[in-house]
C-alpha cells in the first residue's frame, strides 16, 4: 500500500522483500542479546568493502553518546564498513560512562570483524538514562556471524514500540549496470517511555561521489524524514546513515552524470517509503495522513504549513473520528506563521473540495466521512499564492496513543 | 486551589466570587438567544462611563470578523463602554457576509444601549465557517436589560466546550482609594469541532494611562495567556480585552506612579489566575501542569523551553499516567532549540530531584508516582546557565481529549 508515491517510478523497479542487504556486497542480521525480554535486540550491517558513508543526526541538544562516536568514525575518512545497532537502551543522558560504553561497543564489534574502529558506526535506541548492559552487548557481538545474514532479523532487532518492520529496496540501470538501493528504518513515537528514535539505514552499491551523496542525503531527508511527525517530539537519537560501496561498477555518479536525477529519484523513493512507513506506524495510529500544500510563496512556507496541518492534534483527532472538520485545517494553516492570503486558500479533503477562496463550500458530509474512514487520508491545501509545494506525513491521534504513552510503565 | 500563585499577594485581596463586574460601574449579564440548544449563549459587559480600552488579538492569519470590528472600535478613541459576546458560532472564515454581520451585531447592540457603535466591542466563539444567525442575535440583544446584571450568566454565556466558568477579582488600595480588577475567561481546547478560542475580559475601575495599560496588557499576556497550551492550536478568535473606567478615583496610574508595581502585580494575578483556569480546564484534562524553568541564558529561552516541556504530548501523557518519565522532559528541553549546556541541567518532578548536571539520579519511583497523581503537578528545569526564568501552564493529555475531539460530530 505504500508503493504509491509522489515520485515517478518509471526509471526504477521495486524489489520484492528488498532490504538493507539487497545491494551488492551488503549483509545484515540480528540476534537476541538479552536487552529485551525475548525479542531481537542487536542488529548489524556489513559491506564487503569499505563504503562511502554519510549521515544526518538529531538536532536535539541532548545528542546521545553513540551519535557522537558514529560521527567521529565517519570523520576519519568518510567511510564505514559496518554498523552495529542495539535497541532497548538509548545510551542517552549517560555521561562519560555512556560515551566510554559507546566506544567500547564500537571497538568490540570492530575487533570481532577485524576492522579498524573508525569503519564501524554504533547506534542505540531505547530507554533514555540507562547505561548499556555491556556484558550482554559484548556477549551478543561475539555471537555475530556474517554468514548468518538475514535481513528480517536486522529489521526486527532495531525496533522498539514499532508494530512492524520497515524496509524497501529498488533497482535501476546506470551505465548499463544494475544499481540497487535498499533500506530499513524504525520509529514509532519519537520517544516512548523514554524510548527514543527515528533511525534509518540506506545502503547502495552505487559508485557515487561522497560529497554529492552527502548533499543528496540532506536534501532527501529534508523532503522525507524531516516531513513526518508522530507527536512532534524530536528524539535524542535520531539518525539516518547512507553507505555506498561502489560494487555496482557504474561510472562514478556526480551531479553532472547524465543519470544523476534517475539515481536521486530512486534514492528519494527509498527514503520516502521508509518515512511513510514510520508515520503510518506512529504510536496508536490507525491511518496515514498525507498533507499536500501547493501554491505557496516559497518552499519553506509550503513545508511549514504542511507540517503544521499534519502535526495539529485537532486535525489528527478529527481524522481519527472521521470528522471533516476543515476549520481545523484552516486554523492550523493560519497559525503556521507563513505568508499567505486568507481570501485565496482552497482546501480539499481527498477528492472533496471544502473551502474555496477562503470560504466554505457546501459538500457531502457523508462522502467526506467515508473518505476519512480510509487507511490513507490525503488533505490538500492550495494557497494560490505562488509555485512552491510540499508534502508532509503523519498519523491520526487515537486512544491508543494515550494508552501506549500513559500506561507503559504502570 | 488556583489561588496559589507566583505573584506576591501581600498588596491585594482576593474578592470572593469576584467577577468582571466587581469593579465600580461595571455590569454584566447573559441570556439564551437560541444559538445553543439550551445553554446561555449571549453575554454582555457594560461600564457606566466610557472606559479606556486595550486589546491583544490572535496571531492566526485567519482572524475572525469580530476581531476586525472590535479593533476598529477601539481605534476610534481608545475607548469602549460595552462588549457583546456570542458563543456557538465563531464568525470566522465567513467572508464579507461575516464582516457585515459583525458590524450589524455591534450596531444593533450599540443602538439598544443608545451608544455610538465605536464604544462597543463584538466577540464571537464557536464553530468556524458558519454565519451568525442574525435573527437570533438581534432578538437576543433586544432582550438585554442592564438592570439584570448577573455575572454568573455572563461567565456561562461565553463558554463552549469548557466544563466550568472562569472568573476572579481582586482589590487593592491606591492613593487611599479601593481599586478593583476583575475578569472572566473561556477556553478549553484552542478550537473544538471548529469551536474556537481563548477569550478573556478584564475590567478595572482604576484611573490609568491608556498607553501604559496597553503595554501592561501586552507584557502580562506574554507571561500568562501566552504561556498556556492545551493542544498547541492557536485559534482564529483569541482575544484579551481590558477596560479601565477610572471610577475608583485614584490619581492616574502611570509607570512613574509609586504604586504602579502594586497595580501590575494585582493585574498580573488576575490574568495568571484566568490563564491557569483555562489550562486546567483543557479538553479532557485531569491535571494542571506547571513547568518552571530557571537559570536560562535569557527570557526568550526560558519561555521557549517551559512551553516545549508543557506542550510535549509525551510529557502530557506521562503526567496523565503518573509516570516519572524524566527522559521526556529532557528530550523536550533538548529540541526546544535554545542555548543550554546539557551537562549542567537539573530536573525535578515536584519535590523530587531526578536529574543532576545532566545525569540521572536514583530516586523513589513510588514517591514520584504519588506526586504525579496530584491534581496540580509542578516540573522544575534548572539550566544553571544564566538568570532568566519562566513558567508555563498546561494540562495532561488523556483519553477524553481524543474522545472529545474525535467524536463530537459523530
Amino acid at each position: 500500500m505504500f508503493n504509491e508515491t509522489t515520485i515517478s517510478q518509471q526509471q526504477f523497479k521495486i524489489i520484492e522483500n528488498g532490504s538493507v542487504a539487497s545491494a551488492k556486497g551488503f549483509l545484515s542480521g540480528g540476534l537476541h542479546a538479552g536487552l529485551k525480554y525475548k525479542n531481537l535486540d542487536l542488529g548489524w550491517v556489513f559491506s564487503e568493502v569499505p563504503a562511502d558513508a554519510v549521515g544526518v543526526y538529531t538536532t536535539n541538544i541532548f545528542q546521545a553518546a553513540p551519535l557522537k562516536v558514529t560521527q567521529e568514525s565517519i570523520a576519519v575518512e568518510n567511510k564505514l564498513q559496518s554498523i552495529i545497532v542495539n535497541s532497548a537502551v538509548a545510551n542517552a543522558c549517560t555521561g562519560q560512562q555512556g560515551l566510554d560504553n559507546a566506544y567500547e561497543m564500537r571497538h568490540v564489534f570492530a575487533n570481532h570483524l577485524a576492522l579498524p574502529d573508525h569503519l564501524v558506526a554504533v547506534v542505540s535506541t531505547g530507554v533514555i538514562g540507562d547505561q548499556l548492559p555491556m556484558d550482554k552487548i559484548k556477549k551478543g557481538i561475539s555471537q555475530i556471524t556474517l554468514g548468518d545474514s538475514q535481513s528480517k532479523a536486522f529489521e526486527k532487532a532495531i525496533l522498539t514500540t514499532d508494530t512492524c518492520i520497515k524496509q524497501v529496496a529498488v533497482e535501476l540501470e546506470i551505465d548499463g549496470n544494475i544499481v540497487t538501493i535498499g533500506g530499513a528504518a524504525k520509529g514509532s513515537g519519537m520517544i516512548h517511555p523514554n524510548m527514543a528514535t527515528m533511525l534509518s539505514f540506506i545502503t547502495t552499491d552505487a559508485h557515487i561521489d561522497q560529497q554529492d551523496l552527502l548533499q543528496a542525503l540532506r536534501e532527501t531527508t529534508d523532503q522525507t524524514f524531516n516531513m513526518i511527525t508522530v507527536d512532534g517530539d524530536t528524539s535524542t537519537n535520531d539518525m539516518v546513515l547512507t553507505l555506498a560501496n561502489g560494487l555496482a561498477g557504474n561510472d562514478k555518479l556526480t551531479k553532472t552524470h547524465p543519470q544523476w536525477s534517475e539515481f536521486i529519484a530512486a534514492y528519494m523513493f527509498v527514503a520516502e517509503t521508509l518515512a511513510k512507513k514510520i508515520a503510518r506506524d506512529g504510536e496508536g495510529a490507525t491511518k496515514l495522513i498525507e498533507v499536500h500544500v501547493t501554491g505557496a510563496a516559497n518552499e519553506q512556507a509550503a513545508k511549514a504549513i504542511s507540517k503544521a496541518v499534519v502535526g495539529s492534534s485537532l486535525v489528527k483527532t478529527a481524522v481519527f473520528g472521521t470528522d471533516p472538520n476543515w476549520g481545523r485545517i484552516i486554523c492550523a494553516v493560519g497559525y503556521s506563521d507563513q505568508p499567505l492570503d486568507p481570501a485565496k486558500i482552497n482546501v480539499a479533503i481527498g477528492p472533496i473540495p471544502v473551502v474555496k477562496q477562503g470560504l466554505p463550500l457546501v459538500f457531502d458530509e457523508e462522502a467526506a466521512k467515508n473518505y476519512l474512514a480510509q487507511e490513507k487520508v490525503e488533505l490538500f491545501v492550495d494557497l494560490a499564492d505562488g509555485n512552491a509545494e510540499a508534502i508532509a506525513w503523519g498519523c491520526d491521534l487515537t486512544y491508543d496513543y494515550v494508552k501506549i504513552n500513559a500506561s507503559y510503565r504502570t
